[in-house]
């Protein structure tokens, strides 16, 4: 049995996200099983992932393991996963690991981005991969906001299940970047690993502040509450990628 | 009764192209007269394009205009289009014009970009954006080839009707350019008309001789012998993209 790592580049539009559901049998996770069984002519094949993705998040380097008795080549294997696959799934990378390789246990650092359209009129071509904001932002202003939530810190107030008992929402932040791009706002946040929906209401939050909904400062002050309801609310998920995922 | 100008994005996927049809109600040009007539209270508004793209094409700057008797700001009736477009149309501007104003007859120049994905597996993300072409090519040669097509010149191999009569298929080509964008090849056209399936047929041939199919020199040789048949074949729709009319 070898154990093989794929890079996985995904269109979140269509599917139940990524973890597979009882109820549901189009998620990111299940097609690619579905996939695998196929080629390796099993009932199951386990896909375990770096980390779930919501129903309509994409993903660029999403990251996943399993085990297999073969001896096909990595990129005969990659062939193999497109052939089978949908095309809203792209197996973009197929490596040999070790056996005691976990994508969801040994990933050190993932990356997020989060794309926002900020002009008065929506895109038509890229309605299902950003959100769109029509309203005037200090970019200035959110870009340091955003920093201020670099760092090993409590993140409770922005994570939606209640982890904030005994520094169970602490996260290591990495980076925290936010730039314009044309009509475009992309923000980048890397971290050892992040809570429910963390990324979408810190973007939400930082997109608030930034159209003057909370004053200047209000990033700190919503850390220290350790209280979601101080912090604003989570963005669409069309506009989230997950982007890298660091061994 | 006033003119107006409108410029438009679409994304050409989920639609039969531009042009109204007796068959399909599903074209662009019947959503927007659609939404025009809905608007202006009317049984029908006629809308003039620039000029018709087929199915699956996309425009981020195609231009058409209308006759209607209001006094609505611009900017209302652009708020009004959007909202009674389906999410696949975009209206970008909207501008008053002197009533003399013909979208198709008075255009000058016409730029249409063509996306190709050089490398050896599809993307998930831009599948309809772009077309996947796994093969090498050389961009040098592709850079040079495309120059010899610049100028004013019979297009007829490059065209899919028969216009070689008499100089019908002469059109005046003023730019043609050919970038490498990281994994993409970015094909840049401008004319002051295009023949059907001109810009396709072009980008066809080029990636050909690109990838070896046909010898350097082989565009001057076809341009020379006005018969379609010498020329490459088609790229797919979904690559291309009416950037942009003049006037």
């Amino acid at each position: 049995m070898s154990t093989f790592k794929l890079t996985i580049e995904y269109d979140g539009t269509s599917f139940n996200g990524w973890q597979i559901q009882a109820n549901s049998k189009s998620t990111v996770q299940a097609k690619i099983e579905e996939a695998l069984s196929r080629i390796f002519k099993k009932k199951r094949v386990v896909l375990v992932g770096a980390g779930r993705t919501d129903r309509g998040v994409h993903a660029r380097g999403q990251v996943a393991h399993f085990r297999a008795d073969t001896n096909m080549y990595l990129m005969e294997i990659r062939q193999a996963l497109n052939y089978n696959l949908p095309r809203e799934i792209v197996v973009v990378d197929v490596e040999e690991e070790s056996d005691d390789f976990h994508a969801q246990l040994d990933a050190k650092w993932k990356t997020y981005s989060y794309i926002v359209l900020n002009r008065r009129y929506p895109s038509a071509l890229e309605r299902n991969r950003c959100l769109f904001f029509p309203r005037k932002v200090n970019i200035c202003l959110m870009k340091r906001e955003a920093l201020e939530l670099v760092g090993k810190k409590d993140f409770s107030s922005f994570a939606n299940t209640d982890r904030s008992r005994s520094g169970h929402a602490v996260r290591t932040l990495k980076e925290f970047d936010v730039r314009k791009k044309g009509d475009f706002i992309v923000f980048n946040v890397k971290a050892d690993g992040f809570l429910y929906k963390m990324v979408r209401n810190m973007v939400g939050t930082i997109l608030e502040i930034g159209a003057g909904r909370f004053p200047p400062g209000s990033i700190r002050k919503m850390l220290k509450s350790r209280d979601r309801r101080c912090a604003g609310v989570a963005v669409a998920p069309q506009g989230l990628y997950l982007e890298k995922v660091e061994y």
